[in-house]
């Protein structure tokens, strides 16, 4: 039985989710303290849209942390393991952040804006709340602050032909994880070329009201030629990609190598961060479980809402994180965390879901 | 048209979650990132329910924040202007936490375990990682965790009899807001005098999944003699007891005076916390708004999900911020964010309901 969610002022709207329920919003999730649309005709349906054609986001959720001051990128770096000395004004890096013991608090996208500003496009913690806690204990001179951006995504094959209708031809030059201001009716907006998908697309960081409904409006009809629809962060696809949800996939007690973030630790870099030590402890004892990929046969399985055991050679060795039934594969995929002994693609192990034991091979990430 | 929640492993579950799937749970919200039931009936039902007999909630996402160490009870000091000093072990403290700036981070429950062991029993937003910034950052000696606790509440006036039907008498000399250890077949839980109603019960904070189980099913069972009935905590109840919840009536923006919680600022007392000076200023140059009740008529109002704005002599003097209609009272009543020339109980102002324009008066909270 589906469960309805119960909506109150706790539960934050970005600017655009009037137009969401317009859309028919079948259901949603919180992330962030906001709605986010999860389905609206149903999983499937969305997802072979999104891969086929262009869709519009309502990704208000991804809230901004802003660090502004003389030490805003010291305090930027001390909370991840990635370098971020060399990055330029104009980049987003997606970093994770760690804390005193090297596990997982957030795994953002950092857009730098300018040598003494940051906003850290946030994952479903508050890291408001944590850099804050890091800046007044330090005695760090940073204003730490969520101002009110409501990003959209723009997502899907399609995505730059509608984006050129409204901000020009200039939208095609953003490279990857880049973004540019570009004006829209004289307000200047970040336009990145990120989103939460591999479709392609772009997330457009909105921060007035007026404007961005204005915008979500404007991109709406300048998509109607390419088959524009409603649409969100789909799960198919997602897993489908490999990508990551942290509250999901990745929990307060993993470090970012059993994430298999390694390429984004730079330990051999001279940076400060809190978990230093206990990344390198990490990395020089080596890990010994790690997110993996599994396919499953059967029925088409249900959501994952707690740890479905993964057992192997007669004991459990992992937990299964997220998991769909793919229609383009033909079977069930799943992200989990396994033992190192079932690490190799096409090893045996089983997974024990809500309807049943099932039989499943390990497989590398993303699936796709 | 209701929305469905859509369930991922980021919304967790508590010990009991499976019961209240079992019991027909209709809606449910997202707290501190788990699931908390909103509505099993009707919220008409549970509540006239919940104030004649006797429920059993699963509040699990009432999560603890454990502070232990040599520097718990400075830590736990730093985060409120409440004096924590004067409390004994096994006494709860309701104490609003606040920023360097002396605006509300969260208004938890503090359970005093030891002389360096504190629970914070927390409202919606990540104390966690607040706390661990500010031990981080100072280099305090403290341990800062979640503990996987997951509270149940027995609440309703025939409370005590049930809880004696499972713990024995003991529980009846619990005083309001203290708690003690009791066994549960050999198991020591923590027990309070406390809970998200003004109708009286207890709050058990099981540690164990087995254990919290086997709890809910013995208060169940021992329940049925006093029609024992599902639940959770009541927006009527809730509203018309003006039991305040962080994110819809206070905001991250509020100082703790705004939301009528001067009692628990101590600013005679020599402590140490964040927010002394802008406390200190607020205080001297009195604050200008405040949250106040409000009573408007027509028909039963929709849920706030967004700032509904309140007029009052031609201007915008306020938001509310909850709002619902009380069966008993016959009218709507709300929490709202009003100016101080509108504050005496019976001032005329006007609320911009998504249903038009009503008009309505001011009250004093609570309501009941």
């Amino acid at each position: 039985m589906p469960v309805s969610l119960a909506m109150s002022r706790r539960l934050r709207r970005s600017f655009y989710f009037g137009r969401v329920e317009e859309q028919g919003v079948g259901a949603c999730t919180v992330y962030n303290h906001m709605l986010l649309p999860a389905v609206f005709r149903s999983l499937e349906e969305d997802y072979r849209h999104l891969v086929a054609h262009v869709q519009l986001w309502d990704v208000g959720c991804e809230r901004q942390v802003e660090l502004r001051g003389p030490d805003a990128a010291r305090l930027a770096q001390l909370m991840t393991p990635r370098d971020l000395g060399r990055a330029a004004a104009g980049q987003c890096l997606y970093a994770p952040l760690v804390d005193a013991g090297g596990f997982m608090v957030n795994d953002p996208v950092v857009l730098k804006l300018a040598e003494d500003r940051f906003w850290l496009s946030i994952a479903d913690s508050d890291v408001l709340l944590w850099a804050r806690g890091l800046a007044w204990g330090l005695g760090l001179d940073v204003a730490v602050r969520e101002p009110d951006v409501c990003p959209l995504a723009v997502q899907g094959p399609k995505s730059d032909d509608v984006m050129a209708a409204v901000f020009g031809e200039a939208v095609r030059a953003i490279r990857f994880f880049r973004f540019a201001w570009l004006e829209f009716r004289g307000h200047p907006l970040i336009v990145a070329r990120s989103g939460w998908s591999k479709q392609g697309g772009f997330e457009v960081y909105a921060d007035d009201p007026a404007v961005g409904l204005a915008l979500w409006d404007a991109l709406w009809a300048a998509g109607q030629p390419f088959n524009i629809g409603p649409g969100c962060p789909n799960l198919i696809e997602r897993v489908e990609s490999a990508l990551l949800s942290y509250g999901s996939d990745m929990l307060p007690g993993d470090n970012p190598f059993e994430c298999g973030l390694d390429r984004y630790c730079n330990l051999d870099r001279p940076i400060e961060f809190l978990g230093r030590a206990a990344l390198e402890t990490a990395a020089a004892a080596g890990i010994s479980r790690k997110l993996r990929g599994l396919r499953f046969a059967g029925s088409p399985c249900p959501p994952v809402t707690m740890a479905w055991p993964v057992h192997g050679g007669g004991r459990r060795i992992g937990d299964v994180r997220s998991a769909v039934w793919s229609p383009g594969l033909g079977t069930n995929i799943a992200i989990a965390m396994i033992d190192r002994a079932f690490w190799p693609a096409g090893s045996h192990v089983e997974v024990e879901t809500p309807g049943g034991a099932c039989p499943a091979t390990v497989a590398d990430l993303p699936f796709v």
